[in-house]
């Protein structure tokens, strides 16, 4: 099963927009096991488009064609299918009404130009999920097919995981399934987890199945994925759960997570467990601490607020100031933990910076310095998940 | 003349690395004038890399292709243009020494592996920027060429800069320059603002030049641009400046800024211009709003701060509640403004959430309700810019 990806837009080739769809699908075709050969990029040009779309199906099985799907004239994906396909347009009259009532929940008017996205080609079906007024399609070609999905990204994505990769699946009869697990690490670099890793990455190299692969992801720490084909789900979770028991044990609590767990996720609910709360003084972090705990957190039941302020002038160490400002945000919120970072400007030339972290509870205050890199957004994200590590390896080791 | 973009690397296909380096070329390609219809992405296998390459070739007057020149076994793509040019490899013995020197100042020694960097298809010369250890090529063949540049984009940009752009331009004569402007709106859907300027656009399709498109940006709001082709950058500024004038006496103040300036920036530029200061209540925006302002007044000189923390409850109305909010937050940060906004929880079944914002200031309070998307993380983001909105239109309708 072959499936080639087509972005379309002029805006694409102008570097006015850089495409991020065609790698996200190309990551969910690879972890569904199909392969893709060929991602093209064409601008909002008929012949073109036509071009490419035809190309892209005399070589592939099935073609993901994304962008192009919106009101304006220069939106042309869904005549250039139709010519492809040898058929006319319809109004469907039923998306007509559902754009209306979005356009009239948002208290707007729909102008007359959205009426053209509801024009779907003959033999065509509307993919079910639409967040936006772009409908996506399903546009069948004897036994080949091509998808047409709006170029915005979260529009993109519900349409992808909910219809198309279960049809394309479905199409592909594939039964091996492949699956993959990734543990996340926190306070290794990748040369060290690989020298952790060394001897069962070895073996696993001589049997080929499953593999261990890193990831290198910034400011998310580094991943171990486990990859595995089997021959059914619960086959590829068997060896799944074995291969991670055996990484855990070679690298200890260094794993903060499993897949799409992040580091907030996991100390959230380390708390919520032990039924504790905490507040954040935000001067270094600049309100990214607390957007990545409403974001998880939404109530405010375990993370009960920050504040974003310059830091404090004074004359005492960067460790002694923030264990005060940790100890000042507890009292503020009236949570159980009082957590603060500071970043210490004297003498930092180089391309690190020493920040102080500091956790204060009612029992005990603790503090350490850590060197950071240098440049602010960075220095922001390490920090935010720095400081978070710290707070889950005190409740880990209380 | 038309030059075709071709990134080599399964990865890029398999969505493990964002293929940025092929908008950034489409970028500079756009802004040197000449046209580039196709990009291509092709993994590392011999086959499919000639055909993409020939395709690119026999469509285009010129190829940049980036990616597959390293030292391993899968870099291939030196030998699949010797192979469609027709011609054997020969060792650069110059290159050679040259990565030798580049491994000794690193105090490492080469590897006989990167002998291979120094392979150049017969009649190929070599880039002389050379920042990494892979040579760029240039390739002719017949009246076309052939680009080769490193995937690593430091390395590309280097050689794009120094030797491919001003060839290209040598090659095509080219002396028109091709210059756009972005205009920035707030306030009006897509379809509303081609309805405003369908007169002026219907006006400039029947000259061609210059020409205007809309790009939907999300949560940054509705991006006009105008890209104007011209004699000299002299021609080309007069003609952007009248047009855009034209186009802000058509769409009034919902044009809230021009190419990179921001929401924040804007706000936070018109605030410093007066030498006013504001802080912000977030419930609702949960940080999002500290995190966008600290990121662009760091030295938090303007915006004084914020408070993260759940909605009071109570039994005002939201307007009410926003008002309060805005009023503490003034006055506990000392500041000349202070800002709220407030999601009103009753009756919000649908799709999209009511939104009380509140600006106040020692002589007014003002509040307003909007109708926002419900989603959380688009709900924040359009809370963010719409408050920031509300202040921007607050100063300079005052």
């Amino acid at each position: 099963m072959r499936c080639e990806v087509v972005a379309i837009g002029t805006e694409l080739l102008l570097g006015q927009i850089v495409d991020t769809n065609s790698s996200w699908i190309g990551e969910q075709l690879a972890l569904a096991g199909i392969d893709s050969h060929f991602q093209v990029k064409v601008g909002d040009n008929f012949a073109r488009m036509a071009a490419a779309l035809r190309q892209a199906l005399a070589r592939s099985d099935a073609v993901i064609c994304c962008g192009g799907l919106g009101p304006t004239q220069d939106d042309i994906t869904r005549e250039v299918i139709a010519h492809i396909m040898g058929v006319e347009m319809r109004r469907d009259e039923a998306i007509v009404e559902k754009i209306r009532v979005m356009f009239e929940s948002r208290g707007r008017a729909m102008a007359d130009n959205n009426r053209r996205q509801a024009e779907v080609p003959l033999g065509a079906t509307v993919i079910p999920q639409m967040p936006g007024t772009a409908p996506g399609l399903i546009c069948p070609l004897g036994d080949k097919v091509i998808y047409a999905l709006p170029g915005v990204p979260y529009e993109l994505h519900e349409m992808m995981l909910g219809t198309v990769l279960p049809d394309l699946r479905q199409r592909s009869g594939q039964t091996a399934v492949i699956r993959s697990r990734i543990l996340r690490t926190w306070g290794q670099s990748e040369s060290g987890l690989a020298e952790l890793l060394a001897d069962r990455i070895e073996e696993l190299d001589g049997r080929g199945n499953p593999t261990l692969a890193f990831q290198a992801s910034g400011i998310e720490g580094i991943k171990v994925r486990i990859t595995v084909k089997a021959e059914d789900e619960a086959a590829a979770e068997e060896i799944l759960a074995a291969e991670e028991a055996g990484i855990r044990e070679l690298l200890g609590d260094i794993v903060f997570g499993v897949d799409g767990e992040t580091m907030e996720h996991v100390v959230v609910e380390a708390l919520r467990a032990r039924d504790r709360s905490f507040a954040v003084a935000e001067s270094l972090t600049g309100g990214l601490m607390a957007l990545r705990l409403t974001e998880i957190d939404p109530a405010m039941a375990v993370f009960r607020g920050a504040r974003v302020a310059p830091a404090e002038r004074s004359a005492a160490s960067a460790e002694e100031r923030a264990r005060a400002a940790a100890r000042g945000i507890r009292e503020a919120f009236g949570s159980d933990f009082g957590l603060a970072a500071l970043h210490v400007e004297a003498g930092d030339a180089g391309p690190s910076k020493t920040v102080a972290l500091a956790i204060a509870s009612a029992e005990a205050e603790r503090t350490t310095s850590i060197a950071l890199p240098g440049d602010r957004r960075r220095l922001r994200n390490f920090a935010v998940i720095s400081l978070l590590n710290y707070l889950r390896l005190t409740l880990s080791r209380a």
